[in-house]
């Protein structure tokens, strides 16, 4: 996963252009992702699909002709989809469209103006301080017309017509845990899944953030219902421990298995409501669809220092962290994928459990993780509870309680109550 | 207020009596309150309106003819509804017929005897220790014989039938913050109220405690139904931070907007249960009526050590306090007033903000509360919750959120569903 | 009670024998409870009556002829249910048969093999060590034959045909807290309760753990829906506070009767969810009956270090600890038998308590608890809430609240409207 965001971190991507296609075909070489192009002008309920944003070059020369701003030294320094321009400015002119971070004088901000046609360039506050009276010269060698806009899209198709929808942004330039992390393990996860026979069919989402989700539930409200479970994957990356933040409906499937997953990692992590929407999740929440989508971050956008600033770099996403979070993905999946309703064929008082081998013979003054399992199971079994349910009331680690399962259909114990899906 | 306030203080009250005609009279200075009469004998539920209490003078003189307790000084001294009696009697007889408070020894106690023909004087401690043995003389020129209890009330028509009802007693005598600060911080809430055109119809009453709202209630079942939320007003001038006492229900709109009122106000504060009923909401929230009457206070009665003696005298009510529980009422009146219920007209996924002016066009990594304000409406306004829901939710105040409800109308982004009342 | 624990504690006890007959024998002397035997190979539900252990002698003689191990010293020092053995053994062997508590090496374990036929001796971990090279001979004088299981039964019937069930288990040997002390307490409660006219029908049941409630449940089936109340009695000796171990329903009306009962007894206390069942109640709580069948105790099972060991012995257990206990499970008879549900006949505003003697005619500022409860059931007597609920949530006293009603009755201020049950 890092070395795909090591290649993916030079490029220069906005919401719409060639950076988000040439992430794309990357992705591509890892799984077969199909590549969507949508029109500008097309409608996506209140939104429209904007003009394409392309960029060749920028830089602010001084009038001895140094450049003191160039793009090819960070994307960051250009404000993402500024519209062209080659003239020359006062110092004065050139503050006004310059934008810079007073709290952390070596960061380069990270500043967009997608709606509103506008120029501007970004730099390090200390950058800034040093500008001089003079005359400058400004490039911005732009383009901002008619295109389309550009996402990925992979469908795998499981045992089941209901679906696990993972979407990730890929529309930010430079910038590591918000969100090249999420593209990533994204990328990666899709590989896993693909690997397995799954019972759910998956779906995974590149797409720029907001407009990008708005647009694909514009042209997929078809298949809206089949989706039963969903995370927005972002910020993955980061050293801090995991944060979920809970669907809109806050007690879905999804935000149980989130918190098992969490509880069992054996790790601190934090759980929040569905609080300030920020990311995607904001589109498949909305009123109209309330989807049970949470997201599954480390550290939450905008709660650590680095973001939406050049600092939010190489350095600030460790491998190891991307591992973990992929490994909690991949727990999600699992519980997802294993969970289930079982009965109880022996209502009446427990079953003679030592008979059948599930039991210790001899009494003796110690406890059992298993034997524990056993009578949960046959205390829960009751066709209401799942799985998952018996080991968030229980305590006991989620896999525990699915081996319990197996063993306890395999004496006869315990039936399967599943229809197509718990979703 | 205060001024009021001195106005009223040196008054002897009861619960029937010209002391409380006389109080009347002068609040009806300031607003066109009617004054009700209801003769002794008059049954009202389980309860019958007991006999006029009128006192002229009384005094406790020695042997040497030197007025040793006067109810000149304070009309604490006399206990509230005592019989007339002009006699002598010696040290012994005396002591059976006082009352002191052990624990405060300079402070006269308020004490009462409506439903039991008693007569007796109260004293501060330390004049009780200083009675020596004598024959005394002991005036009560008080009459107690058939006539009227009076109350006072203003009913202020609103663009609804629909009532909020405030309830103030006005029984006790020369006592301040129980409950002179009721009488006067409704007498100019009802004022204020005559300036505005409400929504809301209002009432106000002018009652003595118990007895009045058992009459009020017997004599208007008819209008019961249409209180939809009430407030009982007392001891609303010390010092000490607001509290509130929940209605019997616990839940009612009226709960939440007072809860609301406290967090906003950014003071400190306290709720506390429907537990031990001590003034008229035990009536109002009687299991027969149930209405949704909390009472709002700064201290509870009987949680403060100088309730119901001479020291809580006029130095124990500060007119900022009064004036800071005024503004408490009135945010009251305004969470009511503006409460609605709103749907987004665009529920499938975000309207787009920025094209309305509602959004910053160009990002920065900062945080606005007033988009803050709209994402929650968007995601909340789906026709079960109220503003005031919106605003307990975010934790955004309830002015913003109104001010934010209004230009999300003026867009077209929310329209609203309130019939008739949201009670 | 300890007296009666004296004379039961030497007894050699098992699931089936001579130990249980004879202690059941020794309570007959106290209460007329009937005994009954159950066959060997008899069915009950998925398991079946095993054959009938009994034992006469047991021990482990050195090639000196030194008996190292003696059943007579301790009846803990026999693998309880070991099959007969008189052979020659190894060093190695008689290790294989042997168990100890490496954590206690002064401690003898107790350790059963039920369902499993096998032998075996349990020692201290001081005399394990000593053991030295050499041809040792075991002997275990027992039979393992068909026979019965046999358990005690005692119906006390009551006014109504509901019944309030109380089981102690006795099939373990010389260990005090667990579980002589439940024996005992049953013993003496259901002595107590033949002194009563009770409202309910209270059944007392003296059984080996598992194997008897199962069996008791299915040869029952038709008297378990009259179960409106259970307990199961055990480690009631034990100097530790009281803990409650909750029904699988968790908020039946005897986990609400014990929770008041602990909360009034004024001492430290634990309530523990339903989570890890090890005894009785597993059955009598099993998906297919789940009745209200708490367990009340002063320290759980397997949380004291004497557990399962020769040093839950006599010394651990104290008089005064049973007394206590018995005094709580008077307490939630005394509760059963009292609660009910009353409605107020005057739901509108209070009524005159004064004229009633219900209310203090001088007011003074002090505050009665009589008062309070009186003011609790005019505000909670609406016909939903028994005198436990109002109890609980007044947190009065269960008695003052129960003297409360009867005085509320006499005034004709409340009227009962109870049925046949609460449960």
């Amino acid at each position: 996963m890092y070395e795909l965001m090591k290649k993916l971190y030079p490029i220069c991507r906005s919401i719409t252009g060639d950076g988000v296609r040439d992430t794309l075909n990357i992705i591509k070489e890892i799984i077969p992702i199909k590549i969507h192009e949508v029109p500008s002008g097309t409608k996506a309920f209140d939104w429209v699909v904007p003009k394409e944003w392309n960029i060749k070059d920028a830089y602010i020369k001084n009038s001895k002709g140094e450049k003191i701003v160039d793009f090819r030294v960070s994307n960051l320094h250009v404000l993402n989809y500024s519209i062209p321009i080659n003239t020359t400015v006062t110092l004065d002119e050139l503050r006004k469209h310059t934008y810079t971070l007073l709290d952390h004088p070596d960061w380069i901000p990270y500043v967009t103006s997608y709606y509103a046609e506008n120029w501007g360039f970004c730099m390090s506050h200390k950058q800034y301080e040093k500008l001089e009276d003079d005359i400058y010269e400004v490039v911005i060698d732009s383009t901002l017309e008619d295109g389309s806009l550009t996402y990925g899209e992979l469908f795998i198709k499981g045992e089941s017509n209901e679906e696990v929808l993972f979407s990730t942004y890929l529309c930010h330039p430079s910038l590591c845990n918000d969100n090249l992390s999420g593209v990533v393990l994204t990328t990666f996860l899709a590989k896993l899944v693909m690997g397995m026979k799954p019972f759910y069919s998956y779906r995974f989402l590149f797409i720029p953030e907001t407009i990008g989700s708005i647009i694909w539930l514009s042209r997929n409200e078809d298949k809206i219902s089949k989706i039963k479970h969903g995370l927005v994957v972002t910020c993955v990356g980061h050293s801090k421990g995991m944060t979920y933040k809970r669907s809109r409906r806050g007690n879905a499937e999804i935000d149980k298995v989130v918190e098992k997953v969490l509880l069992d990692s054996g790790h601190s992590f934090e759980i929040i409501g569905f609080l300030l929407p920020e990311s995607d999740e904001r589109q498949y929440c909305s009123l109209g669809f309330d989807l049970p989508v949470g997201s599954l971050m480390r550290i939450p956008y905008g709660h650590f220092p680095e973001y939406h600033t050049s600092a939010d770099d190489l350095d600030l996403v460790k491998p190891i962290h991307l591992e973990e979070s992929l490994d909690r993905y991949m727990d999600v999946i699992f519980i997802l994928e294993n969970n289930g309703i079982y009965l109880s064929t022996n209502p009446k008082c427990e079953p003679q459990l030592g008979r059948r081998g599930l039991y210790r013979t001899i009494s003796k003054p110690s406890s059992e993780i298993s034997a524990q399992a056993v009578f949960w199971f046959l205390n829960l079994a009751d066709g209401t509870n799942s799985l998952l349910d018996i080991s968030l009331q229980s305590g006991i680690d989620f896999k525990q309680i699915k081996e319990t399962s197996g063993l306890l259909i395999d004496k006869g114990l315990l039936i399967k109550s599943r229809g197509e899906t718990l979703g």
